[in-house]
């Protein structure tokens, strides 16, 4: 991929943040997911405006994506995203399989305006006990038949 | 909360996680999110038979209550899941604003068959350019011009 294409989509992923941020769809995010050479999907925050706290840009645009190709796999793709992805959408981009990713803004730069997304990527790196969201464990022998029945599953379907 | 009640609930999430995975809906995971006493949203796991790689247990179950309750703060909730979240669906916990999170197998579990949610946790913690995720910056001033819209703009709604 050579830059000049890069700098086209990325300015896609940045202008799609610009417009629905304006229009109040939800925070100033866009995101665009190129397969061979074409844009398949758009994305654009939209967790106020639809109430639903997942709907970030990255995310609604890999759902975009995968439905239009018809594959839980993006494999091939490229995500273009208007800032540094929060560890939702980053860890989302790697289930989808996409093969690489190119943003605008950092992870400072979102602080900067009140999304704070460095926060959330040391809280998920802490000692389950030691994090701000309180988390408990237990019925782990019953949880983990369910994970033995799927591992002698004749028809499953790996992802 | 009182550990029979967490109990009942936590069931209820793996037997979502069993019936809907031998039903051929996707991996063995199962959740159900609890607001007042109350189940007022399930998920499992949907990536492969909805070509939805986000489609997660957790994901589904945080998006379901919020359209339940009608606001993308998920307040007062808790999350009850039948293995400890991945990166992605811990991040959206965050996100949701749940107040506690209860859940049965762990990530080791997980990667015993197959679902290597220790590995992804490990890659987010990384220092971009180790990443396995090529992943590249570029544009920053257009794309920063967006957040300052976003600073100065009077009608906003913060999450």
């Amino acid at each position: 991929m050579n830059s000049r294409k890069d700098s086209t989509y990325l300015r896609a992923a940045i202008q799609l943040a610009r417009e629905r941020m304006i229009a109040g769809h939800g925070g100033p995010f866009g995101a665009v997911i190129v397969f061979e050479g074409e844009i398949i999907s758009e994305g654009w925050n939209q967790v106020t405006s639809t109430n639903d706290p997942t709907a970030h840009a990255e995310v609604v645009a890999i759902r975009a994506a995968a439905a239009r190709l018809g594959r839980f796999s993006l494999k091939g793709c490229t995500l273009y995203t208007s800032c540094e992805p929060c560890p939702m959408c980053l860890a989302a981009t790697y289930w989808a399989r996409i093969d690489r990713l190119v943003y605008g803004a950092t992870r400072a730069d979102a602080a900067g305006i009140g999304f704070d997304n460095e926060a959330l990527y040391q809280e998920m790196n802490l000692p389950i006990r030691e994090r701000s969201l309180p988390m408990e464990q237990m019925l782990h022998s019953e949880a983990v038949e369910v994970f033995e029945a799927w591992r002698i599953k004749a028809d499953k379907i790996a992802y």
